[in-house]
């Protein structure tokens, strides 16, 4: 029996995010499906954690335990072939048994692409959050010092997780301008269900005036969805490394 | 009655090419089918030149003669939420009435986007030519000077084209590298059909070892399809500019 680490990427647009589910793509299954016929055997993965239908990954992690005769650095040609061109293995290793991709996970790095122009650019589209308004980024950094370090971020989860603990440690938000873009790049211990995407929304809200910065640290405090701000589109946000 | 050009992104992945079809999508039918709708009457628009199914385009130009009421310039605002998201008019202007998008254009600037990389990037599949070899750039620049100047070029025309003047200019050839990808920058008096397409797949043919550099010449001169290299797909190719 073989344990092995899968680094993963994907353009998640046509996909109905990474978990399995029965009668619609998702990535999971797709990758189950790939090892499963390459393996002549059931396969079953488990990823560092989801991400909805749009999401990207330039590093997602899974694993998954195994006997197989096929040497473990060739699973990434073996199956990439099999794969929708959207979805791509680029590294397979045999790692300790004891890993897991989701309960070994000691640090997550996402980042959130805006796209910030006075004209849509149709290229970006499925790439990036369109925001065709002035974006002041010294006040988006000034309003992150009230995320970074542990929380209860309970305000930024969305409905539909079953979390009970939402205690969570960011390490540190980074904004910076890369030509039209305005990236945030995120990394923390964990993140709860949407907690990236609706972070992005309310530092937005706070560059427009419609949350004020002072009240952040209340907001957080509140525990309450509802006086977060408003959740930015799955397709700006990109799940980038895990670190273990 | 009033001339207008216009200046247009767009995302070429799922439309049928520049040209009105019946039947298909198409990127002229999307903007006269808007335009139409906004100003109550039939408009044919005018292209620069075609492009295929894949291409994609930052600078496409287009112009059409029509009475309106509706300011010239607001027509960009006034179309874009009724176009698909993956056509964007930039700019529309009236323009003296001799003006005609392609008859009047000067030079055209195409870019050719090459990703090399060992592993496919799945972001990226729509967008570029994915190539995981060695390309040697100097190599490729080396073989860009038999290209430059006025050539007959029908050896990297496709069929299909009705052009009986195939004698073009190209101005300049530029390639560069940016991080993972290879651009090749096109500047020209004008391009026969796949032209850009075929010369980047020549060059890359050189670079391969597949043609030698030192028959390039007599495959211009030869005039023959068959003699060039191979054709780069769609996806890489970009319109960038017209110049009137």
């Amino acid at each position: 029996m073989k344990n092995v680490k899968l680094t993963i990427l994907y353009d998640g647009t046509k996909f109905n995010g990474w978990q399995r589910q029965t009668n619609v793509k998702s990535i999971q299954g797709e990758i189950e499906k790939a090892l499963g016929k390459t393996m002549k055997q059931e396969i079953k993965i488990h990823g560092s954690g989801r991400t909805d239908a749009g999401v990207h990954a330039l590093g997602q992690v899974a694993s998954f335990k195994a006997d197989f005769t096929i040497p473990t650095d060739r699973i990434p040609i073996a199956i990439n072939t099999i794969l929708p061109p959207e979805i791509v293995i680029k590294s397979a290793e045999e790692i300790n048994m004891d890993f897991h991709a989701r309960y070994s996970a000691r640090q997550k790095r996402y980042k959130y692409k805006i796209y910030n122009n006075e004209i849509r650019n149709p290229l970006y589209i499925n790439y990036s959050y369109f925001v065709p308004y002035t974006i002041d980024v010294d006040k988006m950094i000034e309003a992150t010092k009230f995320f970074i370090g542990e929380h209860d971020f309970r305000a930024f989860m969305s409905k539909g997780s079953n979390k009970e603990i939402t205690l969570r440690t960011i390490n540190s938000i980074d904004i910076y301008k890369e030509e039209d873009y305005i990236i945030l790049d995120f990394l923390g211990n964990g993140f709860l269900y949407n907690m990236v995407r609706i972070i992005t929304g309310t530092l937005l809200d706070v560059n427009f005036g419609k949350k004020d910065i002072k009240d952040l640290r209340n907001i957080i405090l509140s525990k309450e969805r509802r006086c977060a701000g408003h959740k930015a589109p799955a397709q700006g946000l990109y799940l980038y490394e895990v670190k273990y």
